[in-house]
């Protein structure tokens, strides 16, 4: 079978128009830059992979171990996740939000990714306005415009999202099905939604009768140890993603979203024609060590100190290397260091001389919602990946081929 | 919160929809049936589900070990599948359908149902025409009615598909974009595709240009040992869907498709955006278990063997039970038998007094492509869950359930 052979043999019929429907549909601006960190002399800082040398393989293998002591470890699970596994986030959920919340709102999915793909799915219909922060978390514009959403992009400053200029535009008449958000340490700004914004956002949702999509992956990396309070502590029109990916391991697929029963019986509804169950294995493995809290809590902290350590390197590193070349934030948690060039450097025509000299990063232009030029100085780089000494190396590579091609 | 509370507060916004929204979103027949195997006391033959007392738990728990030693088994993976899964897939179907297979027409997916799931999201517009075996596969049923196809069922016989009535109606100008069909033991009817017809439906395939979408979890589970020579064998224009849910664990969440690499990279910038990727470990424990050929024979021919056994002792209680009152499949491989009540039973209207009796089966209407009745005498009951003896209960028990009921 040759790659692109399904044009008919030739009859009366018209030819199939598979070709053309497949080469429409667009690429993956995420995919695309993944490829970067498989060079082996590359450093990349591109991906966003939290560090696998801090993930807890062997409490995950004796879990495992435990878990496969039964049949349920190997068979088919409830569809909207495992009910204890559903227990074992609601109260985990309450913690964080400071409110009761029941295992009937909590769907467990693969990833917070596809909670966000179902959500779309049983929220958009095409043309639907949504607003999403600008620049944006790439993964979120790629499930809104596979809905068909009309985005409108709302920039971030250094307390988060604009709420004032979504009030502005609400009070004019905009009126979103859904407004996204990745309130604590954005990907990729950094930046963390002020607790009186989020008063705000809320109040808007509740008043405009939209839903705010609390995406929160990062909310435990707190540098401070101390998570920001979730919006969805603020207001009932929130619906939160959480995810076990950058706090124990992307490979248990195990995010999950907290929303009105209603809501997350819709999605779990959606979720069982998309992909029926997800596995009980990773799930048993996954309640055990969430509902482990003396252990959690203390590998969590372990995880913050030494991504506030490996931050520490990756900023001492660019202030040395670039001084007032470039204004960079100051992580304060997550996994992102965001930088702008001073002297108006296009980071994406910049990349291809890094990667020559040995590191990735993402310009910042992959992060516009409408592909414009505005963030073509700036860079996201992740410190979550490796350890010190490699991301001072990566800085000094970065430095070096941003030098050579100013000369 | 309460459950329903999505409903703005009064202001001067018109009232949201969300409500409207959800209640639209239709139950799924495959759940709701689902929760009948819930009920301790009832012995359920609805569920498709393989017997865990067959799956390989130490093997997988062994396997689990060693990929926790390697960093990769924690971290994210390629979006199509961790690339040495697709080499062993690739090879396991170049086995089964006797061509070359290379790596780049595979795609790993959460279980075949997502790959049904993402391929019809990428070639289908609403409104597109498909076919589909009626009785159906409830879940594909599901996808191609999410994606908004106009569903055209095609009746079963003893072999399978009426190919010959597709032909009829591709002559008189029906056009599909594509063609479902479990080719092998068939779910719900146990059928298996006869070779001419597999022939003949890849000829029309490709005389008028649509996919056929061969969905094959039940292939290797024939009970003579030779499973059934692919509908791929004999065309392009095949896509197939396998799984590794049947064979060895349906929590490892690893199922595939095979087709041309232009559309499993489409398929692949899919998933992309539905969940990122799946589980590392879990593909890492699959790719072990699939590649370890000579245990991966014998671990199947045990399967084979025991689910042979299952479905004689099944079927053996039928005959004792209900003699000439009942016609059935006579199972050759695959999870189910299919009944039909010569008396014009109405199986729907039995099943709660089954269910008070302590068994539970799937009504033949549930199948039915159009909702319509011509299945309404019929009933799927699952041979592998239950060991012989249990099954030999469970049929004792319908046979009282339908006395009681006549009497």
């Amino acid at each position: 079978m040759t790659s692109t052979d399904l044009r008919p043999t030739p009859t009366r019929t018209p030819p199939v128009t598979l070709a053309s429907r497949l080469a429409a549909l667009r690429g993956s601006a995420i995919r695309d830059l993944l490829t970067l960190t498989a060079r082996d002399d590359v450093l990349s800082l591109a991906g966003g992979l939290p560090a696998a040398d801090l993930m807890p393989r062997e409490r995950i293998a004796a879990a495992a171990d435990r878990a496969l002591r039964s049949p349920a470890a190997v068979q088919y699970s409830e569809t909207a996740g495992l009910a204890h596994l559903r227990e074992v986030v609601a109260a985990h959920e309450s913690g964080r939000t400071g409110r009761p919340v029941a295992p009937g709102e909590v769907v467990v999915t693969s990833g917070s990714q596809q909670a966000l793909d179902l959500l779309a799915r049983a929220l958009l219909d095409p043309g639907d306005p949504v607003a999403v922060e600008d620049p944006v978390y790439v993964g979120a514009l790629q499930v809104l415009q596979a809905a068909g959403a009309a985005v409108h992009p709302l920039p971030l400053d250094a307390e988060g999202m604009r709420v004032d200029l979504l009030a502005e535009r609400l009070a004019a008449g905009f009126r979103p099905r859904l407004v996204h958000t990745v309130s604590s340490f954005h990907n990729p700004r950094g930046v963390t939604m002020s607790q009186e914004r989020r008063r705000a956002l809320a109040g808007l949702a509740e008043r405009y009768g939209f839903l705010v999509v609390e995406d929160d992956p990062y909310g435990l990396l707190s540098f401070d140890g101390a998570p920001p309070r979730p919006l969805a502590a603020h207001g009932e029109h929130v619906v939160r993603l959480g995810s076990a990916s950058k706090v124990l391991a992307p490979s248990l697929r195990v995010g999950w979203l907290v929303a009105p029963p209603v809501l997350a019986a819709a999605v779990e509804r959606l979720k069982q024609s998309t992909d029926l169950c997800g596995s009980s294995l990773t799930q048993m493995i996954t309640a055990e060590l969430l509902a482990d809290e003396p252990w959690f809590a203390a590998h969590v902290a372990g995880v913050r100190r030494e991504n506030r350590g490996r931050a520490a390197a990756l900023t001492a590193a660019v202030d040395a290397e670039f001084g007032s070349a470039v204004t960079r934030s100051t992580p304060t948690g997550g996994m992102f260091c965001w930088l702008e060039f001073a002297d108006g450097t296009d980071t994406a025509a910049l990349l291809p001389h890094a990667l020559e000299h040995g590191v990735g990063y993402v310009p910042g232009n992959a992060f516009a919602v409408d592909g414009g030029t505005g963030l073509r100085s700036a860079a996201r780089l992740c410190f979550a990946t490796y350890p010190p000494d490699l991301l001072t190396e990566a800085v000094r590579r970065l430095a070096r081929a941003s030098r050579r091609r100013d000369s």
